[in-house]
Parts: C-alpha cells; sequence; structure tokens
C-alpha cells in the first residue's frame, strides 16, 4: 500500500478525518436527543457529555463543518443537526437491501434506528425457502436468486449481509456486480471487494473483547502487571466510562 | 472533564492507546482465520491486509504488546494470538448476561463469535412473561425480577442490554447496582454510569451513516463540493475500502 493510499484511508475526500465522520452520527444521535426534549441551544461541554466524548475533540470534530458555536451560547440544535445530516448525506433516502433474516437480519429489518436515520429497507432476501414469502417488519422475504432484480429495482445503494460466514463473499461479489458501492457486514469474514467499493465491518464480539481488556486491568491482570512492573492500578485509571460507537 | 481525565480516556491503563485496544480483536480474527488455514508465521503486510489497516499502524500497534516480529520472517502466529489474548483477557472466562431477548437478544445468546472468544452466555433475561421459560441457543429465559440472582450466581462480569430505549437505564442502574463493572449497550440511549464502570455502546446504524457518507462523495454530493470548492473526486480518493469494526 503506497502513502498516498494510507492518507486517504485516514482523511476523508476534502479533509474530514476518518474518526470525525465514525463520530458525526454519535452528535446526531445526542442532538436528536435534545431536540425531543425542546432544547434549542447547546452548549459544547453538555454536548461532548452527551455523546461521551471531550469537549475539545467536539469542537475540533466540529469546526471541520465550519461549525464552530456562539460564545457564551454554545451550539443552536437544529441548525446543527441539519449541518451534520448534510455531510453524512442523511437529507437524502438510501435504499438498503438486507441479505439474509436469521434472528440479526429480523432484528436489522426492524430496527427503529435505520428509518429514522433516512435509510429505507428496500429488500429482504434469503436463501432459506421456508423464510421466503414471509413478512418481517412490513417486507416480503424474497429469494436470493433474485437479488439482482431487487438491486436494479428497489434502487438499492447500500447492502447489508447477515448471511452465515461461508455465504458472505459470495453474496458480496454478486452486490457489488449488480453496481453495489457501500456493503454492511455483519458475517464473521473479511471481504474481499475491488477498488471504489466501501465496506464497513461490524463484529459483535468486538466491543465485548475491548470490554474484557478493561475488566482484567480493573481487576489489576496480568496484563496489565507485566510490562509496567507496577501493582493493579487505582480506579481513578478507569473514569473513562461512556463510549460512543 | 478534567485534562487528567481526558487522557485517560485516550490512553488505557499504562500506555496502550485506546484505539489499539479497539484493533487488536481485528487483528485477533485475521490470526484466527490464518491458524485455520494452518498459516505459521505472517508478515505485517500480509495481517495488516488481512485486518483491513495499514501495516505501518499494525506493527505500531503490535509493538506496544512488545511484539516486533523478526525481519524476513514476520510474526509467529501462535504466539502472536497467545499475546494479544492475554493482553485483551480473553485467556480466561467471562461470564455475559444478556437482558432483552428480542430479535437482537435471540441473535446474540445465539452468536457464534462470543463463544470462541471466552464469553459464556451465563444468563438470558426478559420482562416478557410470554417469553420467560423459553429456551433459546440452549439456554432458558429467566424473568428480569430474577436479575440481581442471575447475576450472583452466575459470577455475571459483563452486561449485554438488548433492551428497548426506555427500559436500558433501568436495567443498568440494576446491573450496577448488582456489582457489574462493564456494559454492553444496544439500546439506542447513552446510558449513564458511575465512575469505575466502563459502558461501550453498539449502534448499528451508526456504520451505516458511515457509509452514506462516502456514498454520498462517491456520488459527488453537496457535502463534498461545498467547502472545497472543488468538483466531484476521482475514484483515486475512495481506494480505502475494508474497514474494520
Amino acid at each position: 500500500m503506497t502513502p498516498r493510499q494510507n492518507r486517504n484511508r485516514d482523511r476523508a475526500g476534502r479533509g474530514i478525518p476518518e474518526a470525525t465522520v465514525a463520530r458525526l452520527p454519535v452528535y446526531l444521535r445526542a442532538l436528536h436527543a435534545l431536540q425531543e426534549r425542546g432544547v434549542a441551544t447547546v452548549s459544547s461541554e453538555e454536548l461532548a457529555s452527551a455523546a461521551g466524548v471531550n469537549s475539545a475533540k467536539l469542537r475540533k470534530d466540529l469546526s471541520h463543518l465550519g461549525s464552530y458555536g456562539t460564545r457564551g451560547v454554545g451550539y443552536e440544535v437544529e441548525y446543527l443537526v441539519y449541518q451534520i445530516s448534510r455531510e453524512l448525506g442523511l437529507t437524502q433516502d438510501w435504499a438498503v437491501a438486507i441479505i439474509g433474516v436469521g434472528n440479526l437480519g429480523r432484528a436489522l429489518a426492524g430496527y427503529g434506528g435505520f428509518a429514522s436515520r433516512g435509510f429505507r429497507v428496500a429488500g429482504l432476501l434469503d436463501a432459506d425457502e421456508a423464510l421466503v414469502g414471509q413478512e418481517i417488519a412490513g417486507r416480503t422475504v424474497r429469494h436470493i436468486d433474485r437479488l439482482e432484480d431487487v438491486i436494479a429495482s428497489g434502487r438499492v445503494s447500500i447492502a447489508v449481509i447477515a448471511t452465515p460466514a461461508h455465504a458472505a463473499q459470495k453474496v458480496c461479489d454478486r452486490v457489488v456486480a449488480a453496481g453495489v458501492t457501500s456493503v454492511l457486514n455483519f458475517a464473521p469474514v473479511v471481504l474481499s471487494v475491488p477498488e471504489g467499493v466501501d465496506v464497513r465491518k461490524v463484529d459483535l464480539s468486538i466491543e465485548l473483547q475491548i470490554l474484557a481488556f478493561h475488566e482484567q486491568r480493573k481487576a489489576g491482570g496480568p496484563g496489565d502487571r507485566r510490562l509496567s512492573g507496577e501493582g493493579p492500578p487505582g480506579p481513578a485509571q478507569y473514569v473513562e466510562t461512556v463510549e460512543a460507537g
């Protein structure tokens, strides 16, 4: 991989760091909660706390959007929602196909957080004949043989793969061949895709492993003592608590 | 939040950056795949590619574990698996309780990736009387009233909250009062916890929002042109593809 490619990996397009892009949805969620409570303006400290980051990071992130707030007042909630939504591309509709409707696919099909962010489930597909024709969250499950039809007729731009591991790469190849350039992968495999296709991988055990790391630290486990030569750390080292995303 | 707290947020314990901790499970998954294929040693480039990061970042991450590989040979797969597992605390068993057994809770209860990483589901709980007594993935669903019993008798150290949003904070307060100090939250709310408790939040729509951002960029959407004054970017800006976690 060339240095230029590495830079592109860390910087999304015109210079918003990838890490900032990853936090924007978290800010957006906190802002929606404030809107629901009728809050019109919010300080960076308050918003940062609600999003589980520190306020300096929040201010820096928002400055990438050209949003600086007003001293002594903070950010206007409604305008900031608009700015972030626009930046993320959520002011338009995205059609999503979910491939694999086991428990996880069903959970995703009924997930309220998709529709409210502009993601519309345009298709549910499975290879299991017993599931084909079933209604899940208001949509009929189609056979995987219809994948290309569903993508074309539903103008699907994002494919969500929730199949078993062994089926995921083949499904991925088919959605990419059908013109899809964004894939959200829940299957426990790393997918290969051609240049120009974005894959985000969700591994439900990764967050648990990160918790295990901290849990071990709290217990003064081997990882902590081995290299540092210090005793078990005091609780003050673990004040960091709410991590978003 | 004080600057000291901020530092603790970004550095986990004795100096492994949080971002590195978050990538260790991704490396581990790639290493397990290599083991299954009978591969004994791996170059940093190969492992980095399998994990979807660049090799310089991988080498730096592994150096925090005191693992530097051998020039011209690379890393010994089995030993690296041991080192990362030990660092993450996966060489011991972790008992997990899943609270809320809707589609998502069921998907989690049956998720193969938990058991293989040392996470043992010690309890499934729900407030719905109709679900209590059902067998899911080999475990019987218990009533939420039994939460404290299940935590104590199962020696649960990590609680997975997969309830609806409105129920999540109350459940969280109860697990914390019962002595749990690590919470994995799938409910669409930010949970408040006392100092010393770690919460990791999984929002299934966040990765979709990040994909939407890139999808919009690829289409030359408003976010891209507005501040830069440039035309739509060429495909070379999007070679970054496989993102893990």
